[in-house]
């Protein structure tokens, strides 16, 4: 018989994970999961192909600006700890000089575009995220729609891997 | 000396050409523009790199679903009749059941991408839209998002084409 651990996900699990409530409710849909790969081939299917425009910039809106912290109330504790946990590579080579910088530009993107400037930030320093933000903000509003989703389903990726370690390690301690 | 007739338009004129307020704002500051082709180049321009995404979404929900009229308290008299109008050949090749049909596939469009069906609908026949509508009803939400776009600036067009004529016949009863 086959080993097949099975993965269930609730809505607000899956919210911290991309903050549009209809990824959310599609994903919670198709729980559960056989493993971490089949999750995120949904994720990416649902996201892509699903989700709509309205959906894509709800999920952008829960994300602070580069720099910040989320408001947990807004969006809840671990999308707020994660998204810190993943802009520290970003905030230890952070100077109040590219800060600044960083905040000016962020300011001038969200002029243009609408909605913040998104970027999967794990590993990134504040000079490459800086670099990145000035290279794009030449695109057109479409264009960087189409990236930012592109970022976004990246950082789903990442925490969808991080919510089942975190409930791998659950199962394991309530088995054995 | 260059004969240089100078084309001024303001922002309500061009809210009936297009929704956008952005779009609308921007056009207005450019505004007098030599000839048509000039108006249309730089609303192009505008329409594509400078107008955002929610600008887009607003000038689609100035748009009523197709097969039916605006309301011309919501958009304005002129963005109404011109809507009209360009409807007029498929209202013509209408019957209860194709409209039936139209209805019920825009209901299903706007579920899946959050806004109304657009097409620049001018000399097209209930039939042809039906079939554009249910060929484009696969697509994925952003690369429906931008064919809609190109829909918009199709109609923009025509309409900038409407407002210029107009306003060329109102100078030659005034100097003549």
């Amino acid at each position: 018989m086959e080993s097949s651990a099975k993965w269930v996900v609730n809505e607000d699990e899956l919210l911290a994970c991309c903050g549009s409530t209809k990824f959310a409710k599609h994903m919670a849909a198709l729980s559960s999961f056989s493993n971490l790969h089949h999750a995120v081939e949904s994720a990416t299917n649902i996201w892509f192909n699903q989700v709509d425009v309205y959906g894509w910039l709800e999920a952008f809106s829960a994300h602070p600006q580069i720099g910040q912290s989320p408001s947990s109330s807004h969006v809840g504790e671990t999308f707020a700890q994660w998204s810190k946990g993943e802009q520290s590579t970003a905030m230890k080579s952070a100077t109040s000089t590219t800060l600044q910088e960083l905040t000016d530009w962020n300011a001038r993107y969200k002029q243009k575009f609408g909605f913040v400037f998104l970027i999967c930030a794990s590993g990134r320093s504040t000079a490459e995220i800086l670099a990145e933000l000035k290279r794009r903000f030449s695109n057109r509003p479409v264009v960087e729609l189409e990236i930012a989703a592109q970022e976004q389903m990246k950082i789903t990726e990442l925490r969808l891997a991080k919510l089942f370690s975190a409930k791998s390690s659950t199962d394991v301690a309530t088995e054995y």
